[in-house]
């Protein structure tokens, strides 16, 4: 299987990275919009300007994209699906439906399947929320986040005049989360649910409860949130928040039987490093759709349309031994 | 959708029930080896002794087999399934690739599809096995069970001279499973893992000692593990140790990126009652055959070959818009 990246951030380092755990895969290619000659990459991928790209058509297998949910990847998907086999993490919710439409009308004319929302959420929560529901069709859902860093709430900080760097942290309440694995199905307001934590270095003679007073009522970002704001020196800082780790869980619980009887099904993840762990995903993805088309499947998909077994490089024998 | 179920136990049982949960589902009929007007049943289905079953080929879509795996389904599913669309929820993992294998030939020449080992060990844990080696090939697996009753010990103990009834819970070691969860890669031995636990009504003038060591020494059930027994009256049994819970987790750990981030995946169940359970997993898989059988699919399966979104009553639109 040859694979190529295209967009070189933390997620395509994390592609990188991850191909290399895979003996069924090569890293053909990085396309950039930068100038090749500046990425320093962590393989023998020939490193590549993006306007190279059409050249390449009959040498990929699949094309993963790295780019953004925000602008990127709701031109990209679309326009790369009449080329190649591709995967991205398309996160933004409330476009899905669209952006799968325009991902489905390429790949249907060109032959090939764009793979859309790939990752932990949407992805593998997106699966366990699926499973479980279909499983306990009498029950209620919860999706908590974190402890993690949301690049998001970092940025929108880091923004605030007088800060020079900052991360926001997402954590889960402990109350609420053993509230709803007791079964006792809380309903949770948004302050509920999660708090916040920054992490913020502000520059020298900055006016910190300022600072401090425009995190904790930024609409949208932290005004419906209980957020805690620490100073922290520059050492401090890169000494214990450079890392983006992140995680969280989907609980679904339901009754079965004459209503007495609960259950608890709950997927949770733990995570080091956010881009790397999806990037595992996304390169178990590109393994599966790669199949898929050699089997005469076109157009768009998510998650919920893969057979699991077409994710593992095991063959269906040796899955059925071993993993079931 | 016309549903049938072929044994009355606690998993057919269950599956009466779980299908009312499912308004696109109906349960027309309900075969036993016994006299069909011993079984008191909650639904409106018929009730027929299974030597009938023939009959009824054109008016079910799918059967689903309640009975044991030592001796009912290696025989019954690969029978059915020269009639039926049939799940089965098999968990003898040593005879998985055989009972495929018979399974897979009957189908095949049916027309119809027979889905194995459904459930959640094996079923939704092997799903969560799979998915999580396919997204982190360099880490490690570790199942735990419990805290639940283990039908199989709980017969052992039965048996010894001088119980009148007993129940043996399953319950995982918290220090194994918190260094598990700390990505600390433990090699956990048997007694590492798990201990157990005895609640036994004794008969009058039994001789509870004899009857502790004949438990705790018993080869294979209980001699590799640290086991605790508890005397209680039968008052006290029926009060508190009537239900069948269960649960369990999934957990593998492992790295990505250079190899210094680590990643935890946690799948756990905590189920007031298995049977019922297993049994919400059946139905959600029949729905996902009867499907697939529709679309023209035949032979054996598990749950590794059923994409996602054959398991939910919803739409793939309204899956993509709601849960992804």
């Amino acid at each position: 299987m040859r694979l190529a990246i295209l967009g070189y951030g933390n997620l395509g380092r994390g592609v990188e990275y991850a191909v290399k755990q895979n003996p069924d895969m090569e890293l053909v290619a990085i396309f950039t919009r930068r100038n090749p000659e500046d990425l320093k990459v962590n393989s023998n991928a020939k490193v590549l300007n993006v306007s190279e790209i059409s050249n390449w058509k009959d040498k990929i297998d699949v094309l993963i994209l790295c780019g953004g949910s925000a602008t990127d990847l709701p031109v990209q998907t679309p326009e790369y699906a009449k080329m190649f086999n591709v995967v991205d993490s398309f996160d933004t919710h409330a476009r899905i439906p669209e952006h799968f439409a325009n991902v489905d009308k390429s790949a249907k004319e060109s032959g090939k399947i764009g793979i859309i929302s790939v990752g932990w959420d949407p992805g593998l929560f997106s699966l366990n929320r699926l499973y479980a529901n279909s499983i306990l069709p009498d029950g209620k859902d919860y999706t908590f986040w974190g402890k993690g860093v949301s690049q998001g709430h970092s940025d929108a900080v880091r923004r605030i005049e007088g800060v020079l760097d900052a991360k926001q942290y997402t954590i889960p309440v402990e109350k609420a989360l053993q509230a709803v694995k007791n079964c006792e199905n809380p309903e949770l307001t948004t302050r509920e649910k999660h708090t916040r934590e920054c992490f913020v270095v502000a520059a020298d003679g900055a006016d910190k409860s300022r600072i401090e007073k425009e995190i904790k009522e930024m609409p949208n970002y932290f005004s419906d949130y209980d957020t805690t704001v620490h100073f922290i020196s520059m050492e401090e800082f890169k000494a214990n928040h450079s890392g983006i780790p992140h995680g969280g869980c989907v609980i679904r619980t339901g009754k079965t039987g004459d209503g007495s009887r609960n259950h608890v099904i709950e997927y949770s993840l733990k995570l080091d490093s956010n881009p790397e762990f999806t990037s595992s995903v996304l390169v178990a993805y590109a393994r599966a759709i790669f199949r898929l088309n050699k089997e005469g499947k076109t157009g768009a998909m998510t998650v919920f349309d893969i057979p699991p077994a077409y994710l593992s490089p095991k063959s269906n024998d040796e899955l059925r031994a071993a993993m079931l």
